[in-house]
């Protein structure tokens, strides 16, 4: 086997309009996924970006689209699609928005159709076997993080994606994902995670256990 | 009891961005709550409507908005809060997109907002105690249907509400809501649902329950 | 409307094989639902009965069963049957095992068979329009609380219950139902939730919002 | 890297009280798995067993065990343990009870406490990074397959397991593990699910992902 092994790619996306609580979260988890070594890491926030939602029109399933991804929409999802085509994993986080990730997120998620199994676009099945994990933020202490994560969760399956957790901390906080809480500072405050010791355990915990078994599945492809 | 009792009125929100198969479902539960009797409906398509998403400013929890419900966004929220706050069931319905809800109208749902129980809104807290029932139609026969569910109805608990399934029918095909599913047909074709008749029940059993447990509500809130 | 109208019966089923925690929480839930006034509550610990597991034979959906509702076994569920049968809201509790309910909780409520919509033994249907409401208290902060409160949610919908959260507390730690910790107590410390005072509030909250609308449904039966 | 590896070890777990159509599920799980090549499978059927249910006595976090993983009972899980112990993937299948997998079978889950992360027994720990599979098996159509699929799965994650769908097939019918009905059949037939040609490959799917994916990590371990 080679020294010179390619890194693993772990793409980060913050799920939230502002620049806060989820971003700090994503960028800890980033960070212990690098200290795994040989670990490439990329933070895509997803505040700014200009993305139309998928409207169902099914042409990338039947359609030959040639270099652009979604025949009917060229927007921001044009710098999107191939960084989720070249990582190896995948941490999705958001903050809680009733129950679940935020409506900004579910439609940039959406608008991976052209990574679906039956997609005739180049990127069709390009998810597969790519390693996935999640993160949530909430308000409340237990105000819709598992079930957020559980969302998630539902995306990397539908993808063919394999799905862990936040590894194998003693008391991770939270075991299907980093669960992190605001409370008792308000959700306004940018910083309010910071002070969630154990929110942000569970995000390093999830930032490195990604990195570890996408290392796993990368060696093992390479090995062929 | 007056028998000129007000009748209870049931909103069914269409999350599809397209005028399809969620559409026809939702139209058979309230088709069906209305047969209940003492019932009106209201079918709200999101299709079409222009809908900021939330920027979480939480303005709406600390402001006093007089006349709008949320102070940073003027737009087709002010026609749908006004629906939501005179409802006595919502009927939320989406199609299943990666094993959730559609982008579009999980970004309708976070502009509830001015809804929630702390904020400072005339419409504060306004949800709590109206009936929620959901339906979900995939592609795939247990494709996320159940996941999509699952979704909605933390959205109702979220919001104080009251959760039904699709009530007591003996092989209802989904507990849990109106289930249903477009294959063999194409999710393009936009009544394939229209054959699924076991999912179209599934629809008509939830407007049913929505409708009959909304009236056991506003029947009791009304000898007090 | 009679001055001594009928009190609601909530039951509250602690699912743990100790007495301690989950038990701590039930009670606490059950007391605030006296305090709405006009409630009787009654705590069934399942410790210590001796509950045979549900085989599936069906015979209950088959056979007139009489005076007995399952007819392959009898044991300690025949005690539990008519307490169920008259309740008008379940709190259904559990210690949270690997991200569930427990096994014993699950073996109990597996044998609620007779009381399923096609059973023709005298429960069938049994449970239909009763208000239910879930409460997990686990170790770790996000350690599955929500993912064992929708396994209960799931119980209840397959029953044709009508589903609650934790009622409208401004921050109530847990929409979904009673969410508690007994961290950074070990939970074999059999009082260690005692010190989670926002799991205590969840729980209250809970069991406050199951007999509020208990009463609703059981009033406007009564105006019938 | 040896040319006769070492072959990976997929567990199927047949949760049903019956030999019937979760055993058929399995059975082809494993075959596919084992069409795979380098692969080796067990069923392991948990009717007949005798386990008692865990009583969180915690006494496997403290003591150490030696020889024996649980120090409170002596019963068939001292055969079920070592079966874990050695598997490389794990396939957890059950029949949909009220919306969850059966109270035997998460009876014999909770009894995996040795394993957990802290336990002090030889299995502490012991079942990080396998790869975690699960089937469900229901009379309706979307009666409840996803969310037992999904109990199944927080099962993995508290374990550090690492979580599958059912693989890359077009039409899989249910995206996150097998998802299969026994309708229009009764349930009380064995083999209901013999007719369910989608069940059936939704099954195998998982089983031929699980094997590839425990290939890959067993692989990569291998050279380290």
């Amino acid at each position: 086997m080679s020294k010179t092994a390619d890194p693993v790619r772990i793409l980060g996306i913050v799920g939230s309009p502002r620049k806060g609580n989820t971003d700090l979260l994503v960028r800890e988890a980033l960070k212990s996924a690098e200290a795994v070594g040989n670990v490439e890491t990329e933070l895509m926030p997803i505040a700014g970006l200009k993305i139309h939602p998928c409207v169902a029109c099914f042409r990338c399933f039947d359609e030959k689209t040639g270099t652009r991804a979604c025949p009917s929409f060229e927007d921001d999802m044009e710098k999107v699609y191939p960084k989720l085509a070249r990582s190896d994993g995948i941490i999705i986080a958001s903050p809680v928005y009733f129950g679940g990730i935020t409506g900004q997120l579910k439609t940039l998620l959406d608008r991976t159709e052209p990574f679906v199994r039956y997609a005739r676009t180049g990127y069709g099945g390009g998810l597969s076997n790519k390693v996935g994990g999640a993160i949530a933020v909430g308000y409340n202490r237990n105000g819709g993080q598992e079930t957020s994560i559980q969302m998630i969760h539902s995306y990397f399956l539908v993808h063919d994606m394999i799905v862990v957790g936040s590894g194998p901390a003693e008391t991770p906080g939270c075991y299907y994902g980093g669960g992190a809480v605001t409370h008792p500072k308000r959700s306004k405050v940018l910083d309010a995670v910071a002070g969630d010791e154990l929110g942000i355990r569970s995000a390093k915990g999830l930032g490195e256990k990604v990195a570890r078994v996408a290392l796993m599945i990368k060696k093992s492809n390479r090995e062929k």
